[in-house]
């Protein structure tokens, strides 16, 4: 690509000014979330929409989606490939939101230990962790669904 | 507006930089919402408060806001103003929070299928459908409301 | 730093091209949140994970983390914290999400003018207000929690 000296000093400028860095992870403590993400100026952003567990072949009927430990594992795995496909990777993700329902064999409380073992599992490799809010909400979509999940991703262009 | 060459060459290589594309509605299946959205680099964002329904003239004293499907078409006009006085309209909408609660006529789960009624009467005609998540949660600010919605818009300043 | 006066123009051309301009916040009635908060291209975000409050030292084994006022300064006061040590303030906020849990001192519904209090304290005397959705959900990560709280910032670069 021909470029003048001209447009070559723009760009240059451009670049300054736009400011093409990488996210910032924020977390001191070197924890299994970060406290928060910087997305700098100039990046592009991801929305995915919240995303429900596959069922389990075989499950029993009250558990179709099993434990919150297998739901959070096939969530994730879906938002893997769905960021794959756009170019993402768990690492670009910014920010995520945790949706857990009461599991009856938990005494209705939401699972969170089961969670963060199929979180962990996925995230507990990488350098990069998002910020995220795990909250137990009433229901979701599809009875026996115990965890929802759904995140933002940002990248440089 | 004067611009020199030298200005004309400049800007021409910051639209090159910051990619001034639309929001890509990612929507293989054609569904009711996007798997994701992506929004280019260079983007402007609008965050929209949660926005709860309006009553019901002479509704019932114990459904003051009537039922899901009222509820959500009541709040998803009220979101249309505030897009529209802003600039924007329902297309530009990437992601959509949506808080239901229990609805009592209908055995107390959320009325999902209510909801969507709404949800299809606005955003059934659109060509890009946004990212969303939708769940059942304990309550929203007054007695009788079964439905708030949030949603982030982005469009080309 | 030495700049060409071609650079100079570049430079200008950028800043035109990517609309350096503050957040607007619409609020026209001016309400205690904004109704939308605009976010204009060439911003920097920050997203913040969510914020639990802190134990009060003394409090009764039931209520460990206070009432939900006590739990919403608390929780503010460690967002303002985080704000400040990335470069922002409480005026930069453009989104906030505020879990709250039923507390049985209030029958059991959440103490939504417990959480008005605390949020008055802090925002009341601010001219930018952030968009916000307040919800009560079933549960928080420990019993006694009754306020978490999430925000997305944005401030020039």
């Amino acid at each position: 690509m021909h470029r003048s000296v001209f447009a070559a000093l723009a760009l240059s400028a451009c670049a300054g000014a736009t400011a093409q860095a990488q996210n910032v992870h924020v977390n001191p403590q070197n924890s299994f979330i970060s406290q928060a993400v910087k997305v700098p100026a100039g990046s592009e952003m991801l929305y995915v929409s919240g995303i429900t567990p596959d069922t389990v072949p075989g499950a029993p009927p009250a558990t179709p989606f099993g434990d919150t430990k297998t739901q959070t594992l096939s969530v994730l795995n879906k938002i893997g490939a769905i960021l794959t496909a756009q170019g993402y990777g768990f690492e670009d993700v910014v920010m995520m939101r945790v949706l857990l329902v009461g599991d009856p064999a938990k005494g209705g409380g939401m699972d969170f230990a089961g969670m963060m073992e199929g979180y962990n599992q996925v995230f507990g490799p990488l350098k990069n962790k998002p910020a995220r809010i795990t909250s137990q909400v009433a229901g979701l979509v599809r009875p026996g669904m115990y965890a929802e999940i759904e995140v933002q991703a940002a990248k440089k262009p």
